[in-house]
């Protein structure tokens, strides 16, 4: 039986990629008055702040700080280059602490020059590379497995079962998964995949968006809650059953909606949460 | 371990879309010339034309016609559109009759507005529909799983898994599978599915091309083989450890490619066929 629709906005986060025009402090100040009470926050958004400030300016505004996105690009052929993703990841950590965020979204990378299967092996070394920092942080982190169109670049883990597999295998009470409804709307086995990431408590995070058809854009051209055809309420039925009360973040890159005005977006992106979700 | 690399062009045959600013008789000639020995024809090739006399044409160029573009398209919400589907199907089988080929490309199709089982539901209604005017034309139907990101609109069947699925189900001598590298690369079931699919006797069709980094264009930017990502020597020495012998089909869509001379084209895929394959 699907969920009831949300009434409230009490579990509503937005990343601040969704709004990337605002700047992070325009961002709090309009979620906040709008009653968003979550924010994600991309780390571009950081640049150039004290970033325990922003994190204080963050709560002064009422809002919980809910994930720092994003480590991960573990997947590199060469080692130099994994060093390097490792240190940033470090980075990741530090400012996740800085912030006062308990969460990290992983994009986990991977490396056209290689196979997936090697690709996923970097990764695991990876995460287990950063483990102790994880956990002297307090933060968690998600694995987030992304569409197959992204398996060439940005991540070699492409289903919630390779999510799911993976948090196994690295058996860390630091590691979880990140379910976007973007990633796995498509997949047949995303229903059992999302029981198996319950019962391992293992559900970190669930992001929202929509599939437009048409998609004109890889990357930029995400949709609103409503505009598309993914089964939005069914999976978060799913993912409720499986145990997640947490937030429901909204994450859409858009190059259509970064045009229009901010604040028409945001309230659009309030009513279609109520509706659609 | 991985096959021999592919020393002569007697399995290479070419799809018209692939040269598309070439009209059929231009890409018979050329194709011919170049020591092509099978083309796969798109119906859109055919506008305006005597099919019987260019199937003829064709086969006096020393080309076998591997194969019809396409059918399918079986998931509609209305019941209307879908017999419209159904109709169009039968012409393509007659027209796959004309041109004397013994196999028609189905792209199954989706609907957005209803659920990927719904459409899926369609789809196997609707090719149990033609079964009797595809015995009929002696015609096989090989259903082509189609990249996730194409789920929305041109394909509920978005793995081999589920193709193959979809041909146990329907239990018929007239349906099997077509393999497309671009579409199923990224798959973690992919080897486990293509042995199912010959153990089967349903692997009717081998589809290349390669996945570009960047990719620009959700439809038309595939790579030509060898400047991607895509393990074509792998996934073909699995398709023919799975008792695969047919032709090995060059199916690329690209704007670039599209707007270059075609003969150096043609002359590119030939040589990636040789080194890449």
């Amino acid at each position: 039986m699907d969920a009831a629709p949300l009434t409230d906005l009490s579990r509503l986060c937005i990343h601040t990629i969704t709004t990337k025009p605002w700047n992070i402090e325009e961002a709090a100040k309009n979620y906040s008055a709008n009653g968003v009470k979550g924010i994600t926050v991309w780390r571009d958004a950081l640049s150039g702040r004290n970033i325990r400030n922003t994190g204080n300016l963050l709560r002064q505004h009422g809002l919980t700080v809910v994930s720092l996105c994003r480590g991960g690009f573990f997947a590199r052929k060469s080692l130099t280059e994994r060093q390097a993703a490792i240190d940033d990841n470090r980075r990741a950590i530090g400012e996740a602490f800085e912030l006062g965020t308990k969460l990290i979204i992983l994009v986990c990378g991977s490396d056209p020059s290689q196979s997936l299967e090697e690709s996923r092996k970097q990764i695991r070394d990876g995460i287990e590379e950063i483990l102790p920092d994880a956990e002297s942080a307090g933060v968690l982190l998600a694995v987030e497995p992304l569409h197959p169109m992204y398996a060439d670049t940005r991540s070699a883990i492409i289903t919630l079962a390779q999510a799911n597999d993976m948090t196994e295998a690295l058996d860390s009470p630091w590691v979880g998964v990140a379910v976007d409804v973007y990633h796995v709307w498509w997949d047949p086995g995303l229903e059992k995949e999302i029981t198996r990431c319950g019962k391992n408590r293992k559900l970190l995070a669930f992001h929202v968006s929509d599939w437009k058809s048409p998609t004109i854009d890889l990357l930029n051209d995400r949709g609103i809650m409503g505009e598309g055809c993914i089964p939005l309420r069914k999976i978060r039925s799913s993912v409720e059953a499986a145990g997640f009360t947490g937030f429901i973040e909204v994450e859409i890159f858009s190059n259509e909606y970064w045009k229009q005005d901010q604040s028409a977006f945001l309230r659009n992106i309030i009513t279609s949460y109520k509706t659609c979700v």
